[in-house]
């Protein structure tokens, strides 16, 4: 399958490193409805890309958060019934401006009313939908898969695009010994979302960088928690030559 | 007192290092109803120790999350209404399942609605009811010590379960210098419960795993800052060399 | 302007060390009203320049935490209507008690809601408003500059009290890549309000301190995940020799 552009490592070497300079330069809002326990790692991810992160979630104040800003996540873990209340309320705005965004519907399987707001918002079309493989597969019959891409992240991450797709095999197994990495990631993916139109490139290259940020952390540390200060300066170093000697796609 | 099995450091030894294997090897769900700011510390020592901890607490989920844990933590950091909502709902699934779990009444000498809402809790009976000096001597006289451990934490810890008890001698002072240690030492009490199911043996065990990992890091660090992500490495590498060279119980 | 005494950096290094000894001798309590995302770091960092910090915000709790703090922090980040009410019920006690607070007015400038309440706050008066160059000059016409030290922070901070200033030049890049610093940097004048009744000395020490510590934690990092954990560090170690051979104030 390596015949495509997209399956060649180079290809995303290159988009990679645009979307990052693209990251620093533009500084674009992105904000974050996310999990109370992934929202420090999740500001300073993006931070450490270029974006500049908010987070407020209370009604009267999303609304001009989302009038402002330039991609969303939503996330769901943690789920509770103020953090449903503010994606309402930012969707039709983002929708009006065009904004893209993404839903990261963590543990989705382990509660009924998580699940039925997931359905409810993967029917609403994000851009991009980012879980693991506990997650992905509840919503593979309702999906429209020309309006969202997949991402299904693990030790390999498999991004889908109606019939593009790509295999991301870096990473480092201490990327799963740390709270709220993964919702970090897909935060991430939203920051890439706001200066990359293609969304399939976005997110291939925003889970390339963290992946690959993650294994260069993952080589100097010696444990779980000095792997997170380290994940966070790789990502914030990471640049193109980092990325052409480690990059593992197909 | 030292010639009880109990008192002797080669028991606590192994223990502490039998209850990390297993913790290790079956990777229980936890879940913490506790403290904001206690968050991210408490998912990285669970995950640390080899737990899967989960902090939802919204009424409609929490039941769902009750269902499937292994042990509970119910700490009254930063209480609010909802924290208590949410612990009344889980505590009769736990019952009925026969889960543990653990109290902890953090700083309940300075609000008169958290000290009732803790005596509440205290009569349901807790596996173990963990705190410091200023808190455990609340509630002396209206604790069932056959159905309770008490675990009264500081520069030493004392573990007491009817006639059973322990000092628990490591640590380093450190500890008290960073949000959460203490609390997150609560959680962890909470994972060996899950996997032990002697809740005298597990809180001892678990108190000194997380003191000697705390004196471990103690030892390689500048201050305060460094010392978190230190603790966290240090308690995912612990093994019986390091337990046996350094235990001190009596 | 360096002919008066408080313009010289010898005053403020004096003043800086004489407030942290003071800190680290009574440690006051010190409460924080602040953001979800700030509370970690706020916390590690009141308690690594010597105070005893606590967040709770629940109506009938926060009450019993006014009438025993010794300072105050309302930090608008992440407002939402439960901390306002905190506020509400915290100030009459603090007014009565004549204890001293800060006010924090993060992205003011992006909600007309959270505007109006800190105008109602500013209206109050503060022991002190801390924002930045977006933040401060919206408040301009209604803050009372005999009542209040306005803080202007950013690559150098300016502290102004009727005809009293002062430039803290210290600082480092890495400060503004990290989440919640600047929130933490507002704790931290709340601190310093605790233990020195002069608010201007107070913020301007509180300032020169964490730009200093800042400064020599970014020395010895390799991006914003290191220097997190460095400047709790240095904030911890921090002396009158490291004040004297770095403070730069004009």
């Amino acid at each position: 399958m390596g015949d495509h552009p997209h399956h060649h490592a180079v290809f995303w070497v290159d988009a990679t490193a645009r979307v990052l300079a693209a990251l620093r330069q533009r500084r674009p809002q992105v904000h974050a409805l996310t999990s109370p326990v992934a929202q420090a790692l999740t500001a300073n991810l993006l931070l450490a890309a270029g974006a500049k992160p908010s987070l407020s979630q209370a009604p009267g104040e999303i609304e001009a958060f989302a009038e402002n800003t330039d991609a969303l996540l939503i996330n769901l873990g943690m789920f509770d019934a103020s953090r449903a209340e503010a994606a309402r309320r930012a969707l039709p705005i983002l929708e009006r401006r065009r904004v893209p965004w993404v839903l990261d519907p963590v543990k989705v399987e382990r509660s009924t009313g998580r699940f039925a707001f997931a359905e409810e918002l993967v029917a609403r079309g994000p851009q991009v939908l980012r879980g693991n493989a506990a997650e992905i597969p509840l919503f593979e019959t309702i999906v429209d898969r020309q309006a969202t891409v997949i991402a299904k992240t693990g030790a390999e991450d498999r991004i889908e695009a109606g019939k593009r797709w790509i295999l991301v095999e870096n990473g480092h197994p201490l990327m799963a010994a740390v709270t709220a990495v993964g919702c970090a990631g897909g935060a991430l993916v939203a920051a890439f979302l706001a200066v990359e139109p293609d969304a399939f490139i976005a997110t291939g290259a925003a889970l390339l960088a963290i992946a690959v940020a993650g294994e260069i952390a993952g080589e100097h540390v010696d444990g779980p928690g000095s792997f997170q200060p380290a994940l966070i300066d790789a990502l914030y170093a990471l640049d193109a030559a980092a990325l052409e000697a480690r990059a593992r796609v197909s």
